[in-house]
């Protein structure tokens, strides 16, 4: 008779809050977000002390209900007041510039503290309140760009977040049909990689075969923040299809971990990371679980490379090819490339397109890290992490969108717990890209393998 | 067997502590504190980030290996280092002083945190690294009268600690017998009001007629925060002695619920205020599951009354007894009243001094408010959480203790829901205390009273 | 990573059966069946004692891998031996014969029991053979008719399984869209009343206004024993299609529960009943929960209503027909009513059909008990549990199953706890049915009600 | 707020009683056992089917209430009546003997079976009855001698019981000192073997370097069935003292699991034997957690031996002896070695007494088998379980208790999984009793330790 509890709770919070609007006097504007303004502002008062239990309810509660243009409203009156009481943090920062000292220094970050936080601290009490200020702070992230008044606002958001999301505090659990469906349809909602059709579909990714594991803060029970699928396999994967379309039972005991879909669940958390901890505190669990495991790595989309190989044809960057490779189009090469490249099909069938396409993606893969702005999202993530470039896998994903973003090329990212470190800061001081002996290969020698792969095309 | 899990638990983070110092390039000190302290810069830097996790176990196992003196040694770093940058703090600063505005605030704000903060934030990564931050800050605190360069870490813990536990996160339970022996010895320990004298006598608190209420936070599963014993009676209760003697099976409903002990458990969380929401979710709760319960009220101790009056004695302040009041003992009045409690025994037998004692009391409890130092602690207390002086109780707690602090009486605060904003908004902005009309008419008309003592003593 | 745990355990017992077989001495016949055959004598046997866990893990494991037409040749074997010792059990007989009394009845009881009893519960010892035996009943009920022979067999299953199930062991629980989607997809499959089509129409039976509950045994905690489907109404539901198509918010206070669908999932616990407790517990539940619960009532098909009128009408009974309703089709009235009947639609536009129809509905519903044969199964359940006819809803069920059941009625019935008992026993001691005065009006009014209805007609 | 669903549950069950008694119309004797009477025969009437939680719930609370005597005249009359229908029986009786067959034995089974049982059933509906039955299981056991008309409603308890406690139902969990107050107390209580003084000393023996384990049954959630202290150590320990002096910290991985107590907690499940499946569950569960572990022993007392002995020495059984022992003594020997036992102080210090009384342990332990009556009872236990006799400890228990048993010696008994089987067939069908090598060559070579032993004792 568990379930009663719940019912019992929310009940309970109920009528706290039918009776903290009875027993605190609240101002009574007609004007909801005039009447929020008030409330937030009793809130934070001497009088709201007392009651601010009852009055974070209320607030939260009368929040709820406020429109998404009056939610607006409210969030750029919060982000304009509740500053720093100026006196104070005048003479502070005069103090601090007079002498500047761990002293002087500590007064200033006191001084500086908007009230604006404590606001956000106390409206916390309320039940429920962390998933909306989640929410507020999603709002008030997408209108910044044409609001940026509403910085302040966002800088405390993010601030009480980072500081409650602390990865100390959140709890990795594993997850299967023995999980309740609350929980499953958030996964079907937020996949945002490889896309669940539905409950069949689930089931087949929560098959013996497979794992799935999220990590869930205490305020937030039944809200996954951040979800990994893995197939367990034997050898490093390399397309996607078979992944996604069983989950049947291992018949020899895995050696390789497949990380395959990583997604956030919580917009309003973006900006806050959690996925770099739940990569590595997943590979200590199923390391653990199936000491046969032997390899950890992902199996990854390259969301910019067909973009960025686009761009670079039509601005005719000539240093693409190589000699050889123009030599097997004839001139104009690179015309004669991109031609190519918006008809052909990507299969098995074009050893040269794929030999150069593999090339190509090596050097996106690794040299873009050059220019910051150009470099793969999916990939600055996993290398700053510390993994390195694996494998590029040719014809691992040939659905429409692998074909548009990658011409159906994916990537394995391999964890090698001994070298994570050392990958990460090389990636970090220097800009150098981890990779496989394979990977580097592909780099320098690809003369070779290009001569086998016209020579092959030539025999068939 | 569950149990499992947690053994599993523990042997899975020691295991990823070994292979954290194994895969991470520690630094080598032999001094364990320079160790520690070079620990936590390599934590902070960009090398750290990716192994923060392993990091943070390295750092938080080293921690708890140091010795209270070089944990001070190690405080001391932390506190005169991980300052913010001085350029951009400085600039930040004059930019304010130029233009105060809320986005200059907003930058001086940002300037002015301390890498420090961010530090102790990585540190909480490791599992059980809360309860050793908790444990810091306790150290910090008692250190800091006599080493006040330790204030800039105290007050980052403090912003740190006041973030994570608030009131939003905590989870109340009700303890009883039920509950697991590890959670019950914690609170043999930690009472602070009415010592518990070993398992039958805590087993009398958790009896049917009794109840427990903790404040637990999900990073310490384990660990009270604070916790309330409540006795479930029939009126509200005038003495302690029957409530620790026993509690049996109500047979009647009871339509009192009397709060007779409050405990923090935490040292490392003291001046972090949990009572004033542990109080009200109480009342909340009990009130839901127990419509009979009419009164909500403490039965408290006043730790400060003997001490003041003796001293107001001393000083020879005349106004302390009223004329009739002197009659009863002859000049000089002030000099033989001072030898009488002296000497008394403070038992049901002397109506006089009972009537003296209990008017003092009342000008104690009430008046004392003007000076905010002379003021009784328990009073501030429940007086700012919105409570009024209900009632003064003769020889209600004859023990040592009670007899040594308060001659033996003690006093009921009341919880009145309807009542409390308006008591704390009056308490805390004008220093007026709420009571009751009896508390009010011992301090008006005592006269009377006194007589009818006197005249009682004398028939006697 | 409490989900460690299951894999964990599953795991120890796999281990358990692996070393379980290494270390018994097991019989090793080619032939499976001759192999449990074996198995069973063991474990019953002295050797056996001492490692009965391994040997129930190696006969259950044995036993899951058999073929239906093995485990039937198993089932005879069982059914054929291990029966009371001859000598004792004669002895006993006779002793009985020649004396009756307490200690001999006691003794012959004694020697009566079937050591095929004792092979059952050693072979419940292993973890999930409970299931097992149940999987065993519902195969030897289903061959009952054809083997009779399996009677025995039958026999000591239904006293362990009775014994096992007995309701004080059987744990009540809420089920809701928290609860585990390994549960929830038992329900769409067990469902027998009102299909569910898929997890969209699973959400809406289990939203905010509806309420589920199931029984469970702790040793199957992931299978529903039988549950119930509730909706809270405002007044009593007459037409299953509203309950089935929303599970909306309730904007008041509800003052119905109405159980429209009883599901048993376990088919080898047929002829067990746990339906009664079940409906009792809820309504206990409920009203608990939700004070403002004034009616309890079913929502129920009527499945044998058309198939019994048709065989009478076909018989030619002319009593079932009242004089004025002979009136309404002509002559022959009979014949008329019956063609009517193939060809109405049975919606709301027929007035007479409507009345001639839930009049003969009450004569079936309430007469029909004289001939248990003939009598209504789902009446059967309620009225025995001590329910009573309610009301009879027209154009209740307008589905195809619906109409070719009960030319779409349905029917009501309702719990009133303070009439249980005395219903119970006027149902089961006389052969007599509780009904409201709304339908008892039905079985002696109708003349009223028809012409009214015939009137109407004309007039539209 | 977890807390609230018990308080909840026996809130609701409190209800049930209360409205059952309102409800079902209870028979109305003023004599509360005629009423007892009364109710269970309306329980088990068809009046009751419908009602029979509220009837059962009535039974249960009015049972609780009655006197022991009054209680065992309700159990004179549960015994005396609910029994077989005789016509019936006398047929069924009959036909079995006129042509025994599997069906006529079936149908005879089914004649025999006492309508008590299916009382006891019903009565086990209401929430807490398992443990009100077993109580009175307790009560019939106790009462058995002297009233031997008890013995039908025995046999129906137990056949019950058996079948409710199958092992398959049991729960084993581990109890540390995060278990609840309200379990652990019943270890201070149960303890049969070393008694536990009070909280201090179970929190040793809960320490990290020590298990206990459980069997719990899901319808006594907070009641151990029986329970097993162990201590993990190097090498199987020899004497008593060290285990329970402290639970410390192991510094190297123990090789050894000494289960030096198991205690029985419910008398009123005497009899039906949980202990053999815990041991061997307990050794698998501590041999997955802890590979290091290679051999699982007991640490036992051996209660019979000194009365064993002193009846034989009091018998004047000249064989005790050898002919080299008596030489130790002088004529008349048996005379002497009585006295030499009556006075000594069984320490170190008596290699000559050492020695005897272990090759005279050695013979109790092992040929004490040949005669039942004289067998000890705790060696009966663990060699019919499959263990051996391992090594007979000197010195092991030197307190009085341990004295006046076993002038201080104590045995392991090992269980080594291997053997098991074959250990306990050995003593089953031949009555031979397993043993190490070294305990055989106790009972052998005796000659040259004994005269090794002499020369010590001159040299000393």
């Amino acid at each position: 008779m568990e379930f009663m509890t719940t019912t019992f709770l929310s009940l309970f919070w109920s009528l706290v809050a039918a009776r903290g609007r009875a027993l605190v006097r609240l101002p009574n504007h007609t004007d909801p977000v005039q009447r929020a303004v008030a409330y937030a502002h009793e809130l934070l008062s001497e009088r709201g002390e007392a009651t601010s239990a009852a009055r974070a309810v209320a607030l939260i509660a009368l929040y709820r209900t406020l429109a998404p243009e009056q939610r607006h409203a409210f969030h750029l009156h919060l982000a304009g007041h509740f500053l720093p009481e100026p006196q104070p943090l005048e003479a502070a920062a005069k103090a601090y510039l007079a002498t500047p000292s761990p002293e002087t220094a500590c007064a200033l970050t006191a001084a500086a503290e908007p009230p604006r936080r404590e606001l956000l601290h106390r409206m916390n009490i309320a039940p429920g309140a962390t998933a909306v200020l989640i929410q507020m702070r999603d709002a008030v992230l997408s209108a910044l760009p044409h609001a940026p008044e509403l910085s302040p606002l966002e800088q405390d958001l993010h601030h009480l977040l980072v500081s409650w999301f602390n990865p100390g505090f959140l709890e990795l659990r594993g997850i299967d049909w023995n999980t309740s469906a609350a929980i499953l349809e958030k996964l079907i909602a937020y996949e945002a990689v490889h896309e669940i059709k539905g409950w069949d579909d689930l089931r087949r990714r929560l098959a013996p075969g497979r794992r799935c594991y999220a990590f869930f803060h205490p305020a937030l029970p039944d809200e996954p923040l951040i979800f990994v699928e893995v197939a367990l396999c034997q050898g490093i994967a390399g397309a996607i299809a078979p992944l996604l379309a069983n989950g049947a039972e291992l018949h020899a005991p895995p050696d390789a971990a497949i990380f395959y879909s990583i997604s956030n669940c919580q917009p309003g958390l973006r900006k806050i990371s959690f996925g770099d901890f739940l990569i590595k505190q997943v590979v200590e669990t199923l390391r653990r679980e199936l000491p046969s495991l032997k390899y950890f790595a992902t199996l990854s989309p390259i969301p910019g490379f067909r973009r960025w190989l686009e761009k670079r044809l039509k601005e005719g960057d000539e240093t693409l090819l190589l000699p050889q490779e123009r030599a097997m189009f004839g001139e104009p090469a690179l015309e004669t490339f991109r031609t190519t490249l918006a008809t052909a099909a990507f299969n098995g069938s074009d050893p040269v397109l794929k030999a150069i396409l593999e090339r190509l993606c090596a050097v996106y893969l690794t040299l873009a890290t050059e220019r910051q702005s150009a470099e793969d999202p999916v990939a600055r993530f996993h290398l700053r992490n510390g993994a390195r470039v694996e494998r590029i896998n040719w014809h691992a994903n040939p659905n429409p969108r692998g074909l548009s973003e990658s011409f159906g090329l994916m990537v394995n990212y391999r964890y090698e717990l001994g070298d994570i470190e050392a990958n990460h800061e090389m990636f970090v001081s220097q800009r150098k890209v981890a990779m496989s002996a394979d990977v580097a290969q592909l780099l320098k020698s690809n003369n070779k393998r290009l001569q086998k792969s016209a020579h092959l095309q030539a025999a068939e």
